[in-house]
């Protein structure tokens, strides 16, 4: 495999809430996605997901504390924790997960993306 | 848990080739170490591993290619591939792989380093 440079990856993409998968590290995956906007609530029942924020700001709330995320930080949801990411401005973050995790998780919703779409 | 942010979990240690545990993710961990020097020949037999440069810029020697990563990159080092990580000058990155893995595989080494050490 080539290096991965997350400049150049976050350029071949400008839709938002769609997650691109980047690397494979045994059956994990690690994706790049841009936020905007109110994501919907869900949960994760199986995974912990970690959020690495690249560029830009965001909040997770949960059901009993919202967490701000700047460039540089990270964060773990639990799995089985209801969250909504959320971003004022456009936000540029990386998530790793087990390979099949769908980014709306339990939730019905009009935001469920394609999964496994490599850049 | 609280959110973490790089630049102060790297401000609180200055040794080499020690990585410090900042989260876990299932039955991952997300490490920070920093780099400076040359590193042993070593595999991980198991599993394979994540390099993500935080700042500086380092060399991923293998058999038959030499990687080099600036900030905002990674690479992944296949599990069973024989590499050695090198910095001329310091370099911070964070390193994502299976609790229990040693630092120096399956190497007898003065490098070994203690395993999760958090900080």
């Amino acid at each position: 495999m080539d290096k991965i440079n997350f400049s150049e990856k976050l350029a071949k993409f400008s839709d938002h809430w769609s997650p691109k998968v980047i690397a494979e590290m045994n059956d994990y995956q690690f994706k790049l996605v841009k936020l905007e906007g109110e994501f919907d609530w869900h949960d994760h029942s199986d995974t912990d997901e970690v959020f690495i924020v690249i560029e830009g700001s965001m909040k997770i709330e949960m059901e009993d504390k919202v967490v701000e995320l700047n460039a540089g930080e990270m964060y773990v949801v639990p799995k089985g924790v209801t969250h909504k990411p959320t971003a004022e401005k456009e936000c540029k973050i990386m998530l790793v997960e087990p390979k099949g995790v769908i980014n709306t998780g339990e939730a019905d919703s009009d935001l469920t993306a394609e999964n496994d779409v490599w850049i």
